[in-house]
Parts: structure tokens; C-alpha cells; sequence
């Protein structure tokens, strides 16, 4: 092992030549499976090559270096394609730091996993690395825009036939994903490093409001049955007492809501709104969805429309592994003393399927005004110089307990 | 003049054969200006000469049959295009009921105003008809949804180059129009036929709300400016205040919300709403405005979110002429005692813009299940006989007065 300071200049030139590939503007269009992105997988494994891992890359495009000593190591790592047109570190933080510390000799299995994106699918990568992936579900998964099959683009890209990685969580002592905040709370704060707490659970839900579509004209209040009223009480009644219930931390939002036929002159008929709560606490999140269940109930009960619940999507919080975060915590006051807090991630990362099978933690590194998935997303270079140092000192401290 | 008895027979056997032209399983499909529409016309002026009216097309293709006596006459009509594949009598039953009335000798100019339903605009016949549509206004109107121009459409339906007519108020004691009620109201009641109090005036507004597109995950509640959640609190206010400045036929609506980018895991960043109120008295729509302008200044007052409040079209309301309307009620009493009741139109009609000319007033017969703009609208044959024979009534009372 070399000297505990990591090659902070190496780190960030790599960044830089991976931000060439598939360059827009001050970002870069890398979507998954493109000639583009597949040439970032290329350029990942002749980098594991030079700092003396064994490169593969899987049949759904992870691409893993493995650290070739004896005994277990740690799973570092993010992924590398991007959203159309996004930003130059938004997954690429986390994989380029985990070379790095490849580099300085740690016994780090890196690793980059396919589409955390959502081009094909739901975190098709890290899910598909932990055995969540069926093969039917591949062979109907399709681009979320274009609709190209995902078994086409793995054709294309040449990944056709090659078999699918599948992580052997006793080889790790567990998984560490530094990656870009993507918000504003830290640099709101002042604060230069964010030791994640654990990702949020979240549990989507479709409401649905059956009314009566009429002519506004013609209905007297009395009798008709207004969708979009009966949807709004619901949402009322949420914004009234979720308050009361909620963590320091909760956040829920009605992002989605269509009403048919949604013409000025036409009672609603119907209306549907897509509703989600997030939170770490399991505990809370069930008291929200009780809460949401009587609201719902009590809505449908009072008015003239049919409101029903209907879940839509669970994903379970996952919180830090303990000691992991706390070696974080302390690496961040040691290098960044003051100028770090403890934060939970709202977005759902790669880290939270690896916490399935084994500890993991994250870290955040300030978004400068909260940017991403924008072409201008960015990073200061001296928060992402200190980024590596507290991960590679938090990976050191956690390889030698 | 003939016996006091119309022929119901004839109004019936009119109203059937206007049905086959542009037939539509049992309803009508005659959109404006279509070669069905133009053949229903063409029909009507011919029952018009049989009459003993003198037919006349205007470049807008207004058709007006006037009584050929001296003095002064009545006004009496609807509509005779239809919406698409929509009810065989609605505006049909205006238009000859009010031949009906000639057929007796009353001295009645019949006339069907068009574009009633708004294919091309808003009311352009009768709006036309006394002065209030400009060149400018045809040059720019087009098809609600596929856009043809206006011009173009009359071009082809051999209108181009015609004048317009322009109705000379001193001509007429006054308009009535007799019309299905497009609701379930007197049905729901009991009740036969309905006397129209007046028109309510509308007042449509666009309401937005400003807020931050943000990731659900990423943003705090203390940070976030969600416009849906603004949008909804204006709504919600509405819910709770507008029932206690209300009359008791006061109706409003929100039948349209547009969220930006409307997306699952996205806060809303705009949210628009079109809502509308509707009254008979002007004075209620003046305390609903002014309510609907605090609501709106607080919520944006309040509210991390920018709200405004834009008014979109504004149509006053026309209370029937008090002594044509109490004619209507006596004729509704003598010939259906105990089985009418006087009632506001909450839809607007061609009325509505007679009445700011002339003495006006609405005679309203039910619709079965109060289905209209489908093509299973219909009405009981012995409910039609019965408000010819009220119209009849009403018109001569009118008349001798």
C-alpha cells in the first residue's frame, strides 16, 4: 500500500479524458448502449488494466475490474453512461474514484454498473449483478423513449450471448459509491463533503378519482360528481396533515395528474394523479401510508366519486451501513473539519440494490446550484479532490478493521 | 291566424325528415358548413316558401325565412348544424318550431343562426347577426380542430361574396327559442317542460402557478416550490369558500390542469388551471370574482410559488324578458299544470346574443337521461308536441299583447 494521500491530479485527469468521450457542450451524451458509451466501457478497462485489475465486461454491460490479490476486498463504484445530454460527473465520480483508489494499491474491486439511467430498465446493472433480473424481464424490457429493444441494443453493442455477472457477496467486505448530490442542501449549508446517511425508501401510488363527465353548464352542483374535486380534497387532506406525521426529512409530491377529458368546459370525468412519499424510516413511511389509506378511504366515502388506491412501486429504504458511515464521518472531519454533514440521499442510487447483499454506504460531493441531469451540471475541483481523500482514508479505515 | 291548436303532427313529421339528412345511427352528424349542413339548409328554406316565408341565405350561412305582412313580427329559432355524430333536435327543434308557428300564420320571421356549436368560432351567426363578428374576425377564424380556415370553408359551401345579414331590432317584438335542456333536471323532477329565468353570464379565468422543476427525491420540502401543490390550494380554498357566496344555482369548475413537465417523479414547475363560474345574477358572479382574486393574491402571498389570475372570456348573463318569460310560464301552466318549472339556462344559446337587442326568452323541453351532444339525445314525441303547443301559446299571447 502506498502513502495514505491519494493521486488527487491522476483522479482528476482521468475524469477530464473520460468527459471527451461523448462531449456536449461543457457535459457529455453518453446514453447506454450507444457507440459512445460503449467506447467509455472500453476506455474503464484499459484503465483497470494499468492499475493491475483483471477487466470484464458482463452481458448487460457492467463492466467490473477485479483486484487480483487473495482475500476479500471492497466493491467500489457507480456507472458510466448518462442521461441525454447531462452532466461529466454523474456516475463517472464515483467509478473514476474507485480506480483511484484501485490505484493507490487498495484491494478495491471496481466497478461500473450498466444503464443506472433508466434508458431499458430500472437499475438493469446493479439489479441484474445481485440475480433481480429475470431473463423475460430483458426480453421485454424497450428504451423508455424510442422503444428499441433492449436484446437489440445488447446486439448491436455486442454484448449478444455473453453471460451476466453475478456478484459474489462473500468475496466483499462491501460496496462504497461516492457520486454528485444532484441537489442544493450542501452547498446551501456551506458545506463541502456529505456522508449519506442511507437512501430513501419510496412508495409510489396511483390515485384515482370516477366521477361523472358533464357539461359545466348544464350539471347544478348538486348533482354532479367532479373528479378533479374529489381528486383536490385528497390532495387537501394530504397537504393539511401529512405536516404532522412526516420526518425532518420526509419529502411527498403529486408530480403527475390527468384528468379526462380536461377540457375548460367539461366536468372531469376522471382523474389521475401518480403520489409518492419518501423517507428512511420504514416507520414513517408506513404511518404515511396508513394515513394516505384513510384519506383516500374517507374521500371516497364522503364524495359522489369513486376514489381509489393503488400501489404502483415500492422500493424499500436503505439505510448506511453503520460502520461504514461512520468511518466516512470521520474521514470527512478529518479532511474537511466543520465542512461536512451527515445527509440521506432522496434519489435512488446503485448503492441502495448493493445493500442488499452486503454493507454499503455513500457519499455525496457538492452539485454546484443543485444542477443535474443537465449539460451544466459540475463539481469545484478542490470538493472533488477532497472527495477522493475521504473516501480513500474512510476505504483504508474500513479494510483494516 | 288559424285555430289556437298547432299542428303537431306536421312540427313531427318535419323534425323527422330533417333527421335524415346527414342521419347518424339515430342521431345527426351536420357540423358546420359540411355538404349535409348546407342540405339541411337548403331544405329548410324550401319549407320556408311552403310556409309562405321568403327565404334568405347570408354569407355566413344564417338562413332567416321572413313573414311577408306589415308590422312588427316575432323572432323565433336556433341552430340547425349539429356537433359531430351528436341529438337530432338539438337547434333542430328551435329552428322548426318556429316554421311550426308560420305554418299557423303568426307573424314570425324563422331563422337558424350558424356555427351555433362552434365549429369555426364562437356563436358567429348570431354574434353576425347583429354586428358583432368584423372581417378581421372571419379572416382569422379557423376550424376548432383541424384547422381550415373559415373563408375557405365558406368558399367551398358557396357562400363567398354574400353579404351579411344584419338584424334590425325595430322589426321584431322580441326572440324566443325553444331548445332541449341538455340536462337531467326536469327529468330528475318530474317536470315536463321548463321555462328559461335567463342565460347565466360566465366568467372563465386562467389561473398559473410558478414554481422550480425539481427532482422529488432531491428537493426538501423546505426548499421545494411545487406548483401543484399551489395550484391545489387555490382549488381548495375555492372548495371551501366559493359554497358559502354562492346562489343556489351558481355552478364552478376547474375542467382543465395542465402540470409541467407532469411526470412522476418530477415537482411540478408550472401548473395551469381554467377555471369558470356561472350565474344568472350579475351580482353573485361580481362576489365570486372578487372572492376568487383574494383566494388567488394569497395563496401566491403565502406560497414559495408565483400565482396569477388572467380572465379568459367573460359572457354576461341575459335574464329572459319578464314579460315573455311570464307568458311562457302561463302557456307551460295551462297546457302542463303543475308539471313545469322555470329554470336558468347554465349553457349558452343563441338567445343569449338576441338578447342584447331585442326582448328574449328560452323555452326549454327535457332531454331523455340528459344526454346531448351524442347521438342518443332524444326526447319523448309527447314532450316536443307539448312545448310546440306552449311555444304556440306563448307567441300569440306575445303577439296580441
Amino acid at each position: 500500500m502506498r502513502d495514505a494521500a491519494p493521486d488527487t491530479a491522476r483522479f482528476l485527469a482521468d475524469l477530464h479524458e473520460l468527459r471527451r468521450i461523448g462531449a456536449f457542450r461543457t457535459g457529455v451524451h453518453r446514453p447506454t448502449y450507444t457507440p459512445d458509451d460503449m467506447r467509455s466501457r472500453e476506455w474503464l478497462m484499459a484503465k483497470m488494466r494499468e492499475v493491475g485489475l483483471e477487466p470484464e465486461m458482463d452481458g448487460i454491460g457492467n463492466v467490473i475490474g477485479r483486484h487480483k490479490g487473495p482475500g476479500r476486498t471492497l466493491l467500489a463504484g457507480s456507472h458510466i453512461e448518462t442521461q441525454d445530454e447531462a452532466g461529466w460527473l454523474d456516475g463517472a465520480l464515483g467509478v473514476v474514484a474507485a480506480l483511484a483508489l484501485a490505484r493507490e494499491g487498495l484491494p478495491v474491486d471496481v466497478i461500473a454498473f450498466a444503464d443506472e439511467e433508466g434508458h431499458y430498465g430500472d437499475f438493469l446493472g446493479s439489479r441484474s449483478a445481485i440475480g433481480l433480473v429475470t431473463e423475460a424481464e430483458m426480453d421485454a424490457a424497450r428504451h423508455a423513449t424510442h422503444g428499441k429493444p433492449l436484446r437489440e441494443a445488447l446486439r448491436e453493442a455486442g454484448l449478444e450471448g455473453r453471460p451476466r455477472l453475478r456478484l459474489d457477496p462473500a468475496r466483499y467486505e462491501g460496496f462504497l459509491e461516492l457520486h454528485i448530490e444532484q441537489g442544493s442542501q450542501l452547498e446551501a449549508a456551506g458545506m463541502r463533503s456529505g456522508p449519506v446517511t442511507g437512501i430513501v425508501g419510496v412508495r409510489v401510488w396511483r390515485i384515482r378519482a370516477l366521477g361523472q363527465q358533464d357539461h359545466t353548464g348544464g350539471t347544478t352542483m348538486a348533482e354532479r360528481k367532479d373528479a378533479a374535486v374529489a381528486a383536490m380534497r385528497v390532495l387537501a387532506a394530504i397537504d393539511d396533515q401529512f405536516p404532522m406525521l412526516a420526518g425532518p426529512r420526509t419529502t411527498w409530491t403529486c408530480g403527475r395528474i390527468a384528468l379526462t377529458p380536461n377540457a375548460p368546459h367539461v366536468i372531469a370525468g376522471e382523474a389521475e394523479m401518480i403520489f409518492q412519499f419518501r423517507d428512511l424510516s420504514e416507520e414513517v413511511l408506513d404511518r404515511l401510508e396508513e394515513r394516505l389509506r384513510r384519506i383516500v378511504q374517507e374521500v371516497d366515502r364522503r364524495d359522489r366519486c369513486a376514489v381509489t388506491l393503488e400501489p404502483v412501486s415500492r422500493a424499500a429504504a436503505a439505510p448506511s451501513a453503520p460502520a461504514f458511515h461512520a468511518a466516512i464521518c470521520r474521514a470527512a472531519e478529518r479532511h474537511a473539519p466543520g465542512a461536512w454533514a451527515a445527509m440521506p440521499s432522496g434519489a435512488i442510487h446503485d448503492a441502495q440494490w448493493m445493500a442488499r447483499v452486503m454493507p454499503a454506504a455513500m457519499l455525496f460531493t457538492p452539485s454546484i446550484g443543485g444542477i443535474s441531469h443537465h449539460w451544466t451540471e459540475d463539481t469545484a475541483a478542490a470538493d472533488l479532490e477532497l472527495s477522493l481523500r475521504i473516501l480513500h482514508d474512510a476505504a483504508r479505515e474500513i479494510l483494516a478493521a
